[in-house]
């Protein structure tokens, strides 16, 4: 089975989950300022879960540029990740519909963290068929920011049974950590490039 | 026609379905975590359908890997069965809203049966038109799991009608029994490429 | 401007319409059989709306089969199809939810009148482009069953006035008159085929 | 990184976000000819974002073609073109459930602003990475059509403030200017093959 046809179904997949949350954002019932201001804050934790998609659909599609077979333990840790990202419109309404009170804040840290674990499970099945010597384990090196992010979700959500708010500010941190492009996979590739040419 | 295009649209119409169910999930009422369990089921159910949905994407793909020219006939029978896999989400949340009711838990049953059967005339239509020793007819073989399916989703509908919950743990059972990648077509691509090499 | 992303973005528009129809159905508000049957002129009228952006999927998949480059008209006439096909969920919900009232079901008669004009016009744009011997206008012939579906949607809105259910009946009979699949383009490519061969 | 999956991407996104408006339009709470009509706003409104979202579909396809290789900041800022443009179907349907409120319109202006700035800013990366005598600044010539653009949604979003429809009628306009093709690539495309052969 080859990448192209799962790229192309997981890149589907990701531009409704990235999109139908729009449809999550409630009209605002009146026509003044006041009233869309009180939207805001769902426009806001939509922009971040825009924002962690978006960083997703960039590093999925960077990792499948060094995979060069589909085995059925890919296909199924692919869809893994696909319903653990397709569950963020529901926690990201519910946290703002809930105006930041402190369970929803943590189911949706939960949800990232269960992101971040889906996408290592996705990561190890890859690396653990091409062997440790494999282009995808020789890119990623020693991963030290995919290593660091769940411990943040977690000092995040520990946060957050605090102080709310500061839980949302540090998931705010690791999206931002991840908006910085991830230069392994092409610095990868360029030197391979460089040893063949 | 090419069968590209075909793919492309199933696949797209499959990345929708998949996703449009967490539209139905109704995000809680409340802010505390007894909210979000009165969630749960609706989160096991919609887990179950996106299995369904994935395991007859990758099925549907390896098929139409063996699959060199679309018909009309081809062409039908495979909106017959986007049409089939449509309803799950509408089915999905009408057995999740209810509870785990016995008609709406017997209604889900009919419609994976209705899967079930659109797959196997699409499966039908294609090797009729390849002739019973085409590739996809040798591939399949003697199709044991597709074969049984049907009857134990019967015997799952039955058994709702003792005890609903019981129904639910043999659909679940079946996708267990899908989840396990079908080899047959990779196996037939080798054992060709083989002889061919 | 190549037809392949202007083929890719028309199905993902098409893959969507046909699939968003079903968010409109409403799940039943009980649990039994008869709450479920309130429901089933929903299933039937999503049947149909289905059937028909399938058989403009399929004919416009075949049609562009012929066309070799875009223009700036083939380019807005597409999308004005797209979006007349994209207010069936609307006039289909209409239809259903008021019960097959007389104004509803005109107006889905007149909105798959649009359609069939939108695709006239679609049509003409490209035979323009190629010239009345180029390879559309060739394929097409006399085109019967496109000059005839306008006319029988007239008679089935003026038929509504009268009857609503004989309107509806009549826009069925217009689509499997449809489903029969339209061999002129794969006419036409097997013809040419002989005569380059 | 190729261009192809963040058009494919990008395709997948704008046929979501041009097709979920339709979900937004509510369907008619009786069955006769009035209640359509109050309706009847809301397709207009859908009508106008439709064209706008297909604009820039358009231009983005056009742009793409003169884009060879996708960097970080070129991902980045396309991202942020297509966040704003998500918010569309949000800003439209306050606009017309609002009945065209001063604050809405206004709002839906800035929307409007906001995606043309977007997209200014993603042209601006292509060109910076390109060089100022790049194919896509060469193309570009002096952009009148462009740089006036944000000009008049000033201008509406003013003139709203005294008549909200005098607003609604200027972004019209700046609609139809742009439904006119933009030929600058084709043309740039063309010479260039001249040049060549």
């Amino acid at each position: 089975m080859k990448t192209s046809r799962l790229e192309a179904f997981s890149d589907g997949v990701l531009a409704i989950i990235i999109t139908i949350m729009v449809l999550e954002l409630r009209v605002p019932a009146g026509p003044t300022l006041p009233d869309l201001l009180r939207s805001a804050t769902g426009l806001l934790t939509y922009l971040l879960s825009f924002v962690y998609v978006g960083i997703y659909w960039n590093n999925h599609h960077h990792m499948f540029q060094l995979v060069g077979r589909v085995t059925g333990g890919i296909l199924w840790s692919n869809l893994g990740l696909l319903f653990c990202l397709s569950l963020l419109p529901f926690t990201t309404a519910w946290m703002d519909q809930q105006r930041f009170a402190t369970t929803p804040v943590v189911t949706y840290g939960l949800n990232l963290l269960l992101c971040a674990i889906a996408y290592w499970i996705l990561q190890t099945t890859i690396t653990h068929n091409q062997g440790t010597d494999g282009p995808l384990a020789t890119a990623l090196g020693r991963d030290l920011k995919a290593k660091s992010s769940p411990a943040i979700y977690v000092v995040g959500i520990v946060a957050t049974l605090l102080v709310p708010w500061l839980g949302v500010a540090i998931y705010t941190i690791v999206a931002l950590m991840w908006l910085v492009p991830d230069r392994r996979v092409e610095r990868y590739l360029a030197s391979h490039d460089l040893a063949e040419g």
